[in-house]
């Protein structure tokens, strides 16, 4: 019976990181949906978006059935609330991943990121997926060395979407929709930058007992 | 001991009826300073977002210390489960308005919604309060018929945001500094409507006990 407990709550672990994984996967193909025009992997970005909201689905049954069932104190109580959390974040993880899938199929068949932006965009979603990666590694092996490069590439991410928004200021040949949609994608990808570090933070809390603030600072879209 | 326990519930319905005003005085003023230019009360929403903050922590505080003693099972485990995701919910609607006066604080002496806009943007404020409102009712109140309101306002949140992102595509005299804070500060306010909606389905969830769905479809930045 304990047994069956404790193999439950490495599967909530589990869970967590296959979760992590699809998101990974689904970021992965919208960005280079968004880059390549690929309206097809756009259109499979978004149908398999309900596959990661399914997960997050199970896996909150599963937790609320857990507690119902376990009455877990302390740490085991911590990981469960923490898990119904994390589960929160990766699902609107995976729907900002499903948002760039859209820009990129809406503007078809033309290309949403002008090519003076492509290399910008590019670095975007190279931090965001090394970051969702670690992360994926933090939950899986409780390994928070990685958990400082997520806080560090988060801050490249809000420079870079800080830079982004300044060089798009003194660009004077793009459409206004380009505008929108070059303000939206750089605040999608700056988002996951936020939402993997909160995920990190929330493993970082359970591990070392902390109460560290999972939140990130309201600096976001401060000054560009 | 029994009663105490009933009374720590009622509380924590109480506590996030409160955290929900407070996020409605925040949006309130955020959108008075973001239509009148005024820089003092874009700081003051700013500097007064920690305390939602705070009561959020000590909200989450108090609920995880009730599973940890009472060890809730059926409707009251619910309610607890359903509290930490809604304290999340109204954190991040805190930040939106907060995010809000940002914008208004960064164009300053510039406002930041040109006169063509003003309009579009007190109706956004309008919608986004009123759901908040009645969101606050139906957390308080159980009051179901008001969420209806809820989800038709929200629908006519995402209406505005496409029309305004249409219209701004149509609009040549905008500096694209313009186009990005109108960008994202249409984009908040829809947030924030799908987040009122978020507040109201999870109560729908605790009074029906069916599993709705309280996530939002993926259909906010869709087709504008």
């Amino acid at each position: 019976m304990r047994d069956a407990y404790q193999s439950d709550l490495r599967h909530l672990v589990e869970d967590l990181a296959e979760i992590s994984e699809m998101v990974h996967a689904a970021l992965t193909d919208a960005s280079t949906a968004l880059l390549d025009g690929d309206l097809g992997l756009a259109e499979r970005v978004i149908a398999a978006d309900s596959h990661i909201d399914e997960r997050q689905v199970q896996l909150d049954e599963k937790i609320v059935e857990l507690l119902a069932r376990q009455s877990p104190v302390a740490s085991d109580l911590r990981l469960m609330v923490a898990g119904l959390r994390m589960s929160s974040t990766l699902e609107r993880m995976g729907d900002l991943a499903a948002h760039i899938a859209i820009v990129a199929r809406r503007r078809h068949p033309e290309i949403a990121v002008p090519s003076q932006h492509t290399e910008d965009f590019r670095r975007f979603a190279e931090l965001a997926l090394a970051s969702i990666k670690d992360a994926t590694s933090v939950i899986r092996n409780n390994d928070l060395a990685l958990a400082a490069q997520v806080e560090k590439r988060d801050d490249e991410i809000d420079d870079l979407q800080s830079d982004v928004y300044r060089a798009i200021a003194r660009e004077d040949s793009f459409t206004t929709a380009q505008i929108v949609d070059l303000t939206l994608l750089a605040r999608f990808y700056e988002r996951l930058g936020d939402h993997a570090v909160s995920l990190v933070r929330r493993v970082g809390f359970l591990v070392t007992g902390d109460s560290i603030d999972s939140r990130v600072a309201l600096t976001d879209v401060d000054d560009f």
